[in-house]
């Protein structure tokens, strides 16, 4: 394990140089087929690390934003996520990050978070506590939803409006304490215990594999909205908790309206 | 005015100071009647900006976010909002923001804005180009709003759903460039030109006093959902634009449904 998280952590390193690179300077932007919004740095940075990939792990699979998967031949795939919360590297606004995981079969065994700005990288390995800066962190307690800091990217991934409706059930638990414009630097704050819960729909495997074994060894819960371990092949509903206890308060709340 | 704005300066570090002590490290939370969260960090600043005005200038008026109003002997109001984005304070996100405001009469004339952990202070002052951390700075231009950046801090803030429906309306223009999270820090972020339109509402006066000058010193536009100047006696509709021209096409967006 000890290659993969110095690779890692290379490449943490290259995606941060270019990223610095383009923030807050003008830059091009393009629409993607979703009408996301797409940064020559989101496509320079996962060049990069697929160059260095190659070099370095030739017979890995990558699974990027950006460009189309390489299948794996060792097993082991890499997946990168450039620059998760373009919107907020947009605007200048450093709570993006840059995700890498690594997955045995479809199962995240190593993530990192890092944040270039700020200089926080958080670093998960499967059955070890996760660090941010090399620092170990754990997730706070918290008795209950209505004293919890909930937090999520944006209402609009919640698909429509009576989808919103249904999640906002949950939001209004704690809405007093709701935060918006999460990006994946909240999966580091629950995991640093400063805030207790994600709950968001629509992401990608690209978007939460890093985040798995950071909030897990972090002494987290992360899975989707029913309980399921986040694979590969998970469908992008993803639930965060600091504190596991608060697991059978939500997924009540969950379950009691099917999706 | 060199006296206020070495008062307006001397005030964001005494908060700056405070607010360090605080951040990331547990403190107490309070519920106020709004059921809003308010720390112990807003009071103890609001409390030694309140005493530094009581003792450099007793015959101004106070208008803060957590204590009751000091009428005004001299004509001159300061306006506090101590953090504003608190409950991202409360999760250790540096979005948030000291806000102090310099009012004659119910007009802004001075504000700042100080992000104290990534040490970032805009300051606007009426007639005079703002800067940040000294240097001046410009909004950008943007010629159509469906290529602007967008940002609201939270859905929440738009009574019921179907305000929130119809906010949506001008959001979706701009949707794919949507972000959310924005407090008072979305501000600085237009008046450095890395971001568009802020649209909210439910605003009080100390949450928008101080960015009046800001934004219009950095060559923006703000104001109510009318048009209307921004004054202490103002709704709490706000709309600030980096570019003056995104003007009539936002406008007859708000005005088609009248509120």
């Amino acid at each position: 394990m000890q290659e993969f998280i110095a690779l890692a952590n290379s490449m943490a390193d290259i995606a941060g140089e270019i990223i610095k690179k383009y923030y807050r300077k003008p830059f091009n932007i393009d629409k993607k087929e979703d009408n996301s919004p797409v940064t020559v740095a989101d496509l320079e940075v996962e060049q990069a690390l697929r160059e260095f990939l190659a070099k370095h792990r030739p017979d890995d699979g990558i699974y990027g934003e950006e460009y189309n998967p390489i299948p794996s031949k060792s097993g082991l795939t890499w997946v990168i996520d450039p620059i998760d919360g373009t919107k907020s590297f947009m605007i200048g606004r450093p709570t993006f990050g840059t995700l890498i995981a690594l997955c045995d079969g479809d199962t995240p065994k190593l993530g990192i978070l890092d944040q270039p700005i700020l200089k926080e990288r958080w670093l998960g390995i499967d059955g070890l506590p996760t660090t941010m800066n090399g620092k170990s962190v754990q997730t706070r307690k918290c008795d209950s939803i209505d004293k919890a800091c909930i937090g999520a990217t944006t209402p609009m991934m919640f698909d429509k409006l009576s989808e919103y409706d249904r999640a906002y059930e949950i939001f209004e638990c704690g809405t007093s304490n709701m935060v918006w414009g999460g990006d994946c630097y909240m999966y580091g704050l629950i995991a640093s215990g400063f805030m207790d819960v994600a709950f968001e729909q629509n992401l990608s495997p690209y978007d939460f594999a890093a985040l798995v074994p950071i909030i897990t060894g972090a002494g987290g819960h992360i899975s989707d909205w029913r309980g399921d371990p986040l694979t590969l092949k998970s469908a992008g509903k993803v639930l965060a908790l600091g504190d596991p206890n608060l697991w059978s308060e939500i997924s009540y709340m969950i379950l009691k309206s099917p999706y």
